[in-house]
Parts: structure tokens; C-alpha cells; sequence
């Protein structure tokens, strides 16, 4: 049931149990570059009590903190706000997937058995549209968990071709372009589809600009290049009033700063296999279930009828 | 009536009433974790009375207060903003139920009273929409709170059924393509009033959207860590200036940060019981109380023709 | 005229002026917090000068001055949005009433004259329209502000119900269904001014919905108690420095942050009476006029045909 | 050439260029202000070198400049929101002026050489509405400008009308109307035309509500108040320190926060006509000669046809 | 194929290879700035040492770095988002192309093989409107990329148009009204489609709208004289403390503040051919590739019709 997979609120668990979590954490990232921090401050150090003159008695530390923290956090904004995106956009495709089949199913008329067969098909290649999102999305070719919503013909045509999920709407859209021939929806009707087939369209699009456009090229470097000169700077000027203490708390420091900007790399990108990134697996077992559950319902013998004989 | 439900607004309750309140701040959360830091602070400052150099003379803090403290306002700000996209989908389901219900009522042809009958079942069956909704968002089940909206069958249906709102969809959708083959309205009508049973299904998926999809896990351990480094690593910094006021300081600070933090976890999920979240009962009740208000008036008799005789 | 109303831009009033404004600023609001701030700094003082130690030898403040002043930036903020976002759904109000107008003028064939004062009939009921949603909004009763656009019987109906704007959505859309079942217009005509309907209940909804979700009370009571915490600790930090000008600088500190604090309160629900709220009763009178003006012209002799013979 | 008209790009522009230019900036709006507060400091001064005891060894300053900071940037941030939606009207406004005119010179059937005069009188009214729509915003009365664009008889009765561009909205939707009672466009047609018109008319209106909603008066004396603070609270902090440097610092720190301040005066109302405020005139003569061009092509021998037979 | 252009995500490059990253870095950019105030600093330094008393013991800095770095987020803030609505603009450019080419393809009734022919042909003007779109944004002439889109004749005429793209989008209107007339669609289709072209004609004024709107032009100014104030006066402020370390000191500050503002410079427009830009001719040529696959499919023979018979 869906209910029972909801995810479990952080609000429920103990939350000093979140403080040692690795898994889903930064710190797999980050712990390299802390090192080498430390490491640095300690090499400033054992410099300074050999009688190296290296103390820099700068008060306000050479990169503004408030700067740098400005600029840090809007980095992981501009990033959550693309991490957000992605999820409205997988939002929104659940929704048109959920209201086209109901209107495929509901709406368009059946005259044979065949029908309703193809019906299935079509809402299979709803589903299959989804997943060859994920899949381009990843950067993955097509492969056998598209298969099994696919026709043969279909999926062996698909392997062909290098955008599988325009060929896919194609697919839709004849289809749809069909009934309308064949008279089973009017002109208005079949508008309405193709809107909701735009939408899909039109997700797939969004996702494609999401993971093409990166945060711009010159404010990636110029962060990087701050956060290292911060890092690399804070031993001149503790070594003189921390001495041997001065690697551990560099250490401290940059774990915090290095960490900031990792989140931001974390979730720029969210359609990956990531702890952080966007559940598109379940995203699409989702709409598979709900599309299974409106298959079992029967739009000829409607719910009032059922009813109101008894 | 609901104009003497409105909540009274803050403007109007005396300041300072708020200061000692209770029941809704986060002083119940963050009461266990604002007594642990006072005790580890007690704890470094009794070090220190025994002769142990615990102090640590660094000016600025381990963790920069202003990097922490925008990390602490972007996370509040993003809950809010689920928050408040969370009320807004509401209200649209609110403002849709009211458009699709009054459309119902105004524009489908009876010919006898049971399509008057079924007009109104319909009109229960958006409510029920909503509590369906709101149910699933609570990953509650089936319940009796439904049962009055549904025919008995219906609801018996539903008790089985993995996903209970979009099944209710299903039946509206049923409903309408109905009409519109006993020509009760026509195709523009029906895809029309199928746009607005589309919004509905929408605001659902985007309800889910919110509820699954909580703040990226490495913002929040990220968060969390800096948070509790930044509130250990106080007694050290003060001990030397304050002495035994160390603990009771450390606390008072402590509750400032951990309150915020704490602000972030109770608004991000706005779905539940709590005193900070929606309250979706009265909004399931005010469709409830519109719809009825609706179906007292009578659309055959309309207001022009009720007025223009005399 | 209209243009002669716009409002004196801030660009052309003596920038000093301002500052000595006492009508809508947030000073009579705030007087009493500050003074109660002044006296206890100014009693701190007086014990200090008593040779008890009161002073607090704490550089940063016990609430770091960067955290408590984002949190009040944001609160400002959201406050800000709220206003606009009530403004702006009240420009679409004016907008919709407009186009819907205009529409209804223009459109509907009219076959007598009884027609036509139909049709003022309703032009006046989507004025009624916004009175109605402005007097709920302020929790206020139906009116003789609202009589003057009502026929005498539906004001009377009014009167009894609960939910006056949903009613007159009622009327408005059931007089277009007769107008369709008229044939005086068709079926897509109908359903493109049920839309223009559609949104004015949306901006219904959505005003009740900022007024009945003020800023989450968690969040509203924390920052009341780091404001408060902020202010009565300011004496203790200052009295060993400023003496007895502790308790005028304690006052002017206390005055920014309330005064801030203030703002927030004021603005964040927009539909009152207050100098800094919407104004409603002008917007409602501006529609009045734009479609006294429409009535004016007259749409079956049209702007070409009388042009042209000349 | 629309080419050759694109402004030049700031990225091409000597950097240095920018400092010293006096138009648009703003500094002609300041500087009065500026000098008042160098000579307070002057003021300030000479009191302290005649023995008077005016220093004031606060060290963080009476108005937390976090704090002074973060309204002024909310400030800018907020004038800037409403002079970027400014200009977003008026690009939907140029596009719809687009759509609308391409769609009419190509759809509406024409049956003799008067229905193509009536089309290009109506093109000019879509021009008309977008220069009445300007000189509504800036309060100016029906001119010459505008007399070009419209019928003499249509100029004379927009002379004395209150609301010029709802007349000129109202002319054009009479225009599509008795189109389709000609049957020269179907009812859907009318619809997505009203639409645009629709359109049109929003922009109309949500440019009133910038220009008649300014930034709430509470939060405008606030922050003049605090600002006036901040800096005549300046001079006693410094002149210890500083001497008789004070003045001439004290007018760059009230240089740089009067600047910001200003510019938030500025922008907020862009339909004026400062340097810093939108280019309405060239943007309605960009209308003027799209529409010029679309008028040389000829709908009815279509491009296809032309091209075909060689 | 498409699969292997993605863009490799950030996340898998080495952390520290883009530290010394030349190429799309602002360090070309801000270099001379940079060296000029290291210069300056170490003019300042000498006088110093020739004993002239520069140093200015202002505890504070003159512009103080919190206001200065909100400014400067703020502004590398607008700049990001007018590049992010630049490729927002593009993405829904593309999907729109793809979207009306699909609804083209499979929707207009053939008759004849010149009419695949007209459909292709028309699929062609779709790519040269987004190029035409491109070269406008550039200021460039209509050039020989754009000519293999375009029939000979069409070509010629565009050469002597002033708005290429606003004759291109009245091509493809004209062509969908001719095969309204010749009722290969109904009227329906051709405003669903007129619609979609109608998106078309909203990007490129909105493209247009951030290309002539930059940052108004008063806040250009004031940031660039803060930011010089800044760095100017760094020297005076650490002379006294860092001796001939102030040069290599003020040149680091200086390339952390001077490096953000020209972020905001390179990014504030975004259709150029800089590194930074958005990459326009892989957004036309995937357009390009997206139509060529679309039309090898055959819409006549449907994919359930070759796949059911088997």
C-alpha cells in the first residue's frame, strides 16, 4: 500500500541520530579535502615553532566571512532550487500521467475487445515514457526495464533511435490521432489529450535544461578559488594564538565550509543514483501501481450504476 | 457562520501574551536538547574551577556565526515555503471544489429527480475527494469520517483499494463522461469540467510532492552537526570570561539556535496534528458547509426569474 | 478621473518629510515596548550605580545580532509577500470583473430591452461580487454599502446566508446558463466566461487563505522571545561601558528592532482599515466606475459603423 | 533595423567608464543629503576640539548595520521585484500586441477591400491601447501622440472619457464581435482572441496596481528613520578616533547607505521618465513598426503558393 | 546521440582541476582591476615608509563589508536569474518546437505527396525561427545558417526584413490558416496550434526583454563606485599592520570582491558566445536533429498497425 511507504518523517526519529549518519552525509565527500586542510595548518605550524616568521596578524581574515558565507549560501540555494525543480517537474509528469490514462480510459469509446486492448498498450506507453525519461535523463540506453511496457516491435524500433522519449510521445499522440479518425473522441477531446501530452513534453524538456545547465562556469571557480584561499589562510592566523591547536580546528573549519559547498555539488544534479538525489525509481513504480489500479476499475459499468439498482 | 471563524488575527492579541506561551512554540522540542548543552557547559566550567585548561581564546567561534546563521535562515525559509505551498494547493482545492460543484449544479440538464439524485452524490463525492486526500497525507485509512460521503458500496470499494483519492476521481470522471453521453452537456463542458477534476488530481500529487520529498538529507545532517559543534564549542570560548554564568548563558544562546532549527523541522512538514500545521479538518469542513449551502439553492428556478415578476 | 487619483509618487515628496510622520509609521504601535525597554534599562542602571554587579563582560550579545537580524529580515519578507500577493489578487479581481464585463456587454445578443437591463442587472452583480468577498474579508455583515448593486429580494436572501461572495458566484453563472439556454450565446462562449467566474471565486479563496494562515505560531513566539531576550539583555552589556546614557541608547536599539518586528505585524494581513492596508474601498469603487463607463458606450452600434459613413 | 537599436551591452563598456558618470546615477538625488551629514560631522567636531564631551565609545554601533543592511538590501530587492514585473507587463504586452495583430491580419476572411481598412483601423487601435495604457501610467491626458493611431471620431470621444484604454479595449472586442456575426471568424475563434484581449487588459491593470501600491508607508518611514540614525549617530563614534577626518568619512559612509536607499526610490515606480526608469516611448514605437511590417505582408497569396511553382 | 552530449556533471570531476581553470573563469576579466589596486596599495606602502602618515586606524572599513557583500550577492542574485530565464525561455522554445512539429506531423490530413512536402517545409521554418531568434539576440544579419531552413525565395525576402523571426512566425501561421481552409484541420486545431506558435513569439520578446533591460543602470553605478571605495581604502586600513604585505594582501581581497561583481557582469546576458553563456548552437542543432528523427517516422502507418497484425 502507499500509504505504509511513506517516507518517515524527521520529525518522528531521534534527532541526535541524524548527527552520526554517514550514509546520505557529506562527509564521504569532503573528508580528502579536510585532510589536506589540516595537514596544511599543521605543516604552518611545525614552520612557526621551527621559528618561521609565518603568523599573519590580519584581524578580519582575507576573505570577508560574510562574503563568503553570502556567496556559499547562495550557491546552495541556487542549488536546491534546481534540486526542487527536478522533483516539481516528476511532480507534475505523475499528475498528467494520472489524469491522461483516467481520460484515456474513461472517455475515449470501445467497440471491440481490440479496444481495450489497445487502450492497455497506450497507458503502458505512458509509463514507458517516464522511464525513458529517467533513463535519458542518466544517460543510460534502453534496456529491459522498458521492455516489459513496450511492444516488441516497439522496444526493438526504440533501441534505434537517439531520443527514445520524443518517439515514445510520437507513439502516443498517433495513437490518439487514430481514435479520432476512427471517431471514438471529437476534435475538442483530442486537443485536450494532446495538452496533457505537451505537459509530458514539456517535463521532459524542463529536466533536459536542469541537467545541461550547471550553475554558470565563472561562479563554480571563483567559489572554489575563495573557499580554498579561506581554508588555506586560516592557519597563518591562528598558528600564533592556537599553536599545536591550530590543525584540529582548521580541520573544524573547513569541514564546515567544504561541507556548504558540497551540499551544493550534492544537489545540482538530482536525477543521478545518489543518497541525495530525486527517488526517480519509485517515482515510476508509483505511476505503474496507479495505472495498474485504474486498469482493474471498468469505466463501461460505472460506480452510479453499480449502485443504485440495490 | 464563517465569518465568525476567522482566526483573530495577531494584530489584535497583546505582544507580550505570546512571550509566555506554550502550547505551539518549539519549547517542548528543544527543552532535552537545551538541558544538554547547559550540563556540558556546567561541565567545562567545573573543569576549569579544577584546574583544567579548557579554555579556548578564540575570538571569532569555531563555526562563523554568520555562516551559521544564514545556513539556520534558508532552512526556515524553505520550510515555510513548503509550508505555504502546502496551503495553497489547499485552497485551490478549496476554490475548485467550489467551481467544480457550482458548474455541476448550474450547467448539467436534469430530466427526473434521480438525476438530481445523482447531481448530489456527485457534489459528496468532491468532499470526499478532500478527505480522501487529507487521510492519505496522514497515511490514515479508510475511516468513518469518509464513510458518510460515499455510498455504502463506494465506500466498501474503496476500503480495499491501495491509492482511495484517485479511485474517487475515477468516479467523478465516470460521472461526467455519463452526462455527457446522455447529452446532459456537451464535449466542451465535459473537458472543461475534466480540466478542473485535473486540478484536483494535481493538487493531490503535489501534496504528495511535499509530504515525500523532505529537505536533502545532507543539508539536514550537515545542519545539524554545525549546529551542535557550534553549541559545544561555546563553553570553551566563555569559560575564562564568565565563569560560573558559562552554563547559564550557553543555554540561553543554545535556545536561540536550536529553536530556529527546531521552527525548520515543525513547518516543513505541514500535513499532521501538530499545533503549527494546516488545519485541514475545518478546510475539509468549509467544503462541506459551501457544497451544502449549494445545494439549498435552486438552479432551475433561477434568481432572475425569482425577481423579475413582482 | 482616474488619473487624477494615481498616488503622489514617494519620488516627489520632500525626502525628510518622512521622517517625522507619525500617521501610518509603526511608532504609536511600538511606543509602549519601547519605553517598558527604557525603564528596565534605565533600573539596571541604577542598581549598577548601587555598586551591584550587574554587568555582563560579553562581547557578542547573548543573541548573535546576525542571527535575530535575518530572522527579522525574513519575517519582513514573508510579511511583504503576503501583502503583495493580497494586492495582486485583488488586481486580478479588477482585471477579471473587466474582461467579464466587457464580454457580457458585448457578447450577449439581446433580443428586448428587458435583456439589456439584464445585463446591468448581472454587470452590477460582479461589483456586488467584490464588496461581498471585501466585507468577508473583514468579517463584517452584509451591508447597504452592498444593497445599491442587489436587487431588494437577493439582498434579502443574502442577508440569511452564510457565504455571501459563493452566492452571488451562484446567480452570476446561472444567469449565463440561461443566457445559453437562450441560445444568446454558445456553449464555448459560456464556458470562457465560467472561467473569467472561476478565477473570481479563486481570488476568494485565496485572500480567506492569507487571511486565515498567519506566519506559523512557532515561528511568531520564537521571534517575539529572541527580540524580547535581545532587548533586556542590551542593559547588562552596556552599563559598565555608557553609564547613564545606558538607558536612551537601550531605548533607540530597542526602537529599530521593534520597530522591525512591527512592520511584519502590520502589513502581514493587508484587508483591515489600517493606514498601511489595502485599499479596498477604493479598488471596489474603481470597478464601480469602469463599468458605469461601459455602460455608456453601447455595443450594438459599434465604434466602426459609426465611423465609417463619414 | 531593430539590430542596431540593441542597447550595448554593459560587458562592452571600460569598466572604469561607469564610475564617473553622473546621468542616471544617484547622486544628484543624494547629495544634498550627503552634505547635511558631513557638515553634522562638522558640527560634531568642532564640539569635541572645543572641549566638549560628545564621543560616544559604543563600539557596534547604535543601528546594527547587519541589521541597517539587510532592510536596505530587502529595500532594493523589493523596487527592483516591482521594476522588473513592470517590464515583464510590458514584454507581455508587446507579445500579445504581436500574436493579437499577426492573428487577425491571417484569420479574419475578408470580402472586400473595407474589411482590410477595418483590419489595419484595428491594428492601429492595438497600438493605440498601448500608448494610452502609458500615458494612463503617467498621468498625462489623451494627447497627439495618440491621435495618429485612432479615428478623429474615436480621438474625440476618448477626450472626454475617464478611462482611455478600457474604451480602446472595448472598441477592438466590438470589432472581433461583429466579425464573427459576419461570420468571418467562428465563436472559437472569437474566444482565443478575447482571450489575448484579456490579456491585454491585465497588463493594463496589474501596471496600476505597481504604479498605486508602493512599498508599505510604515516600512518606508522605518527605514528613512533608521537611516537618518545610522549616520547622525556616526560622528560621535569617530570623532575620537578620526579628528577632524570625521566629516569627510562620515559623508562616504552616508554616500554609500543614502545611495542604496535611493536607488530603491528610484526604481520602484519604472513608468516615469528618469534615466533609470523603462523606455515606454520606444517600446510602443517597437509596436508600431512590427505592426508597420506585418501590414506589407499580404495573407491572402501566402508564401507556400509563391514559392511553389518555380 | 544525444545520451553522450550531456554536459559531464561537476560532480564527477576532479574537486580541485577547476581551481586552476583559466578558461570561463573572471580571472582575464578582472586582472588589470586587480593589478591596478595592487598597484595603488603599494604606492601606498611607500609613502608610508617615506614616513607621510597614510594610515587611517578605522576599525570598520569605510564601506562596511556586510553592506558591500549584500549588495554583491544581490546583484550576482539577478544576474543568475535573468541567465536562468534566458535558458528557461530557450527549454521552452525547444519543447514548443517539438510539441507543434509533433502536433504537425501527425495531425494535418494529406492528401497528396506536396503536402508531406509543405509539411516539412514548415517543420524547417520552425528551426529557422529559433535561429532567426538567435542571430536577433546577437545583432547578426540573416546568414547562411539560417538559409538551408528556408526556401530560396523566403531567404531573399528575410535578407531585406528588419524583425526576420516576426516574418518567419507569420509563414508558419499563414501555412496553418491555409490548411484550415483546405480543412485538412478544423478550426479547433488551428487556434490549439496558434497557440503553441503564439509561445513561440512570447520567448523571443521575452529573450528580448533581458537582452535591452539590464540591471538599471543606477545600481550598475553605485555598486562599481562602492566596490573601488573598498578596495581603495584597504590600504590605508592595514599599512600600519602588515607593512610590505599590504600589496599581495589588497590584491587577494580585491580578486575576491572584483571576481563577484564581474560573475554578475559575464552572466547578466546570457545569449552571447562567452564561455559562460548559454550555448545556443547546441540548443538550435538539437532542435534540428529532434525534427530530422521525427521525420523519418511515418504518422499514416501507425504504430499499432504494424505491430498488431504479428
Amino acid at each position: 500500500m502507499n500509504r505504509g511507504k511513506l517516507l518517515p518523517n524527521s520529525n518522528h526519529r531521534p534527532w541526535f541520530r541524524f548527527i552520526w549518519q554517514w550514509q546520505g552525509s557529506v562527509i564521504p565527500a569532503i573528508l580528502p579535502r579536510v585532510s589536506a586542510c589540516a595537514f596544511f595548518a599543521l605543516g604552518v605550524t611545525c614552520l612557526y615553532y621551527f621559528g618561521i616568521n609565518v603568523a599573519l596578524p590580519l584581524k578580519s581574515g582575507l576573505v570577508p566571512s560574510i562574503v563568503l558565507g553570502l556567496l556559499l549560501v547562495f550557491r546552495t540555494n541556487t542549488a536546491y532550487e534546481r534540486y526542487w525543480e527536478g522533483r516539481k517537474l516528476w511532480g507534475t509528469l505523475i499528475n498528467t500521467v494520472r489524469n491522461l490514462s483516467r481520460t484515456i480510459w474513461v472517455i475515449i469509446k470501445e467497440n471491440d475487445s481490440s479496444d481495450r486492448t489497445e487502450k492497455i498498450t497506450t497507458l503502458k506507453l505512458l509509463i514507458a515514457f517516464a522511464i525513458a525519461t529517467k533513463l535519458q535523463l542518466r544517460s543510460e540506453p534502453v534496456n529491459e526495464e522498458l521492455e516489459r511496457f513496450l511492444p516488441q516491435e516497439g522496444y526493438n524500433k526504440l533501441c534505434t533511435m537517439s531520443h527514445p522519449p520524443l518517439e515514445i510521445a510520437f507513439w502516443i499522440g498517433d495513437y490518439l490521432q487514430q481514435q479520432y479518425e476512427k471517431q471514438a473522441i471529437d476534435s475538442y477531446q483530442l486537443t485536450a489529450m494532446f495538452k496533457l501530452l505537451d505537459t509530458m513534453v514539456d517535463v521532459l524538456g524542463a529536466c533536459e535544461r536542469i541537467l545541461k545547465n550547471p550553475i554558470p562556469l565563472a561562479y563554480t571557480i571563483h567559489l572554489k578559488q575563495l573557499v580554498l584561499l579561506y581554508c588555506l589562510t586560516l592557519p597563518f592566523q591562528f598558528v600564533d594564538e592556537l599553536g599545536w591547536m591550530t590543525a584540529p580546528i582548521v580541520a573544524l573549519i573547513s569541514f564546515t565550509i567544504l561541507g556548504i559547498e558540497a551540499i551544493g555539488i550534492e544537489i545540482e544534479d538530482p536525477f543521478g543514483y545518489d543518497a541525495n538525489d530525486l527517488p526517480l525509481d519509485q517515482i515510476c513504480y508509483t505511476m505503474d501501481r496507479n495505472i495498474e489500479d485504474l486498469i482493474t476499475l471498468d469505466p463501461s459499468v460505472s460506480y452510479f450504476q453499480e449502485n443504485q439498482p440495490q
